[in-house]
């Protein structure tokens, strides 16, 4: 395998779906009778929250780790990431057998540092800044000759996250409709890639906080956007789109909904409750926006890809 | 079919798995890497949190309540509980066309009420103590003529949770242990037949909380024992063991587990957070008594039943 240096095409989604296979679980897609009957349609709920570290980003973890060449790996891996990436990439080094440099701030949540720890990689404290968090990766990847692993403005990495989608579309062919949460892209880029590929006629679209809605946004206006606020429940969808992952959503995805944080909240109260499963509040947006929109959905046949389940059980909003 | 009336044999429990496969999901069955890790040996988790009405409770009640003829089917179906069965019993009437008469202490968790409800019971109040329910629920059943469907002491009942056991030992058929938790006595003595039929040479071991351990004293004495005290959050496994059930779990049951409270919390938590799949916590209490007896599962293939999801999410114990 070699690195992706343009929007990868739909044979490479399959040799990198086929690739990671070995590192990732096959996800099960669950659907709840309960929220079918709210909605009015029928949901297909893709359950990365059992994905290997809890979450769909070790399939992009593993598709840029298996790319590097010899000689580049054995230098190792290193990203900057307070969540669930960092996991992600210092699983990926641990099975490789290469070391993991991760950049982390401060004030990350000690569950998040104690995951990354327990995969064996060595953790490098910043202040909790973004220059802070570049910097000080760019002092330990001049220092180490590490890899830097993007945690989603990276070819190889949203050929990655597209495997969820070529999961969903290979076990339910016939949606009408699939939904990805957005932060900084990775996962919508490469689902928007998979569906459009498979079954053009399938429409994509993106769930987003209203408080930090800059793919909204950018969407619009057709650059990347900045957020105002930071401050939503849903911590994996805090950052913004970056060049390629725009671009690619620019292509393929129809729209981005947003959703209040009480509908956030609610929504994950309600998959929690009726279908027994532990999701973040990221992959709550989804069904956030179904449930204020449901219009759209009702009567059609929707797959919503729910992105992971690392959650502070001593800390939730209900 | 026609109601049982010995403890039933291999035929009887697969015709009922049969017969109660439209009312019930086929529940998947689960592992951990890190889990299995902590044990050393291999847990197979069998997901009755997934089950319809989120407990397996809905295996008996469908058993029972597809026993009855056409004539005593008509008057509908009774039962006291304030836990799963109730919700158990209320479907299984919505789903065959019948009343669901539902007798529930005054200080019922409403959730509980509501769900109930939910399925179209009708709800008769009582004040909270075994006499009232049993007063209340004979008033009940003389003035509509509704057929009492017993929660576990009832061998309809018992041949409906053994469905469980006879799936998870069809998935996973080289099991050396099962285990499930010990209330009143109908899942563990259900899953105790079929695993005897499939398979004598698999280690039956029930669960029990420390607290309420008079399944654990009723297997050494051999008659029924009391409880000095019900107050375990393991709240589904407060009841003593029946007649019916005990008979059966003293032929083929080798051993009933303790745990205490603090350890069934932990165990509750660690699949929360490492399964990312909600469970009740009289369910955690077989994976409390395998972490506080290692050496009996190191190297083993142990099946435990997950027996029930239904968790009022606004009062946990972490």
């Amino acid at each position: 395998m070699k690195p992706l240096l343009s929007i990868p095409n739909l044979a490479e989604l399959k040799f990198t779906q086929d690739a990671i296979k070995t590192m990732i679980h096959r996800t099960p897609v669950l659907t709840n009778q309960y929220l079918n009957e709210l909605v009015g349609g029928s949901i297909y709920f893709k359950c990365e929250n059992f994905q290997k570290v809890g979450a769909f980003k070790m399939r992009g973890a593993a598709s840029a780790s298996l790319r590097l060449n010899t000689d580049t790996m054995k230098n190792g891996i290193a990203t900057h990431s307070s969540g669930n990436h960092a996991q992600a990439v210092a699983r990926a080094a641990q099975v490789l057998g290469i070391p993991a440099y991760i950049v982390m701030p401060k004030n990350a949540p000690e569950i998040k540092v104690e995951g990354t720890r327990s995969y064996g990689a060595e953790i490098i404290f910043c202040e909790p800044t973004q220059n802070a968090r570049e910097t000080t990766l760019a002092e330990v990847v001049s220092k180490t000759g590490a890899h830097f692993i993007h945690p989603y403005d990276n070819y190889d990495v949203i050929a990655g996250q597209a495997s969820a989608a070529l999961e969903l579309l290979e076990d339910f062919p016939s949606l009408d409709i699939v939904m990805a949460p957005v932060g900084g892209g990775g996962l919508l880029s490469g689902t928007a890639l998979a569906v459009h590929y498979l079954n053009p006629n399938i429409i994509v679209l993106g769930a987003e906080p209203k408080r930090v809605d800059d793919a909204y946004r950018s969407l619009k206006s057709g650059q990347i956007e900045q957020n105002q606020r930071t401050d939503t429940i849903a911590d994996g969808l805090r950052t913004t789109l970056g060049e390629l992952t725009l671009d690619i959503i620019k292509r393929h995805v129809t729209e981005i909904l947003t959703a209040e944080e009480d509908e956030i909240i609610q929504a994950m109260r309600l998959i929690w409750e009726r279908m027994k499963i532990i999701i973040e509040p990221s992959c709550a947006v989804p069904l956030a926006t179904i449930l204020a929109n449901k219009e759209t959905f009702r009567g059609k046949k929707t797959g919503v890809i729910l992105t992971g389940g690392n959650v502070d059980l001593g800390n939730l909003p209900f």
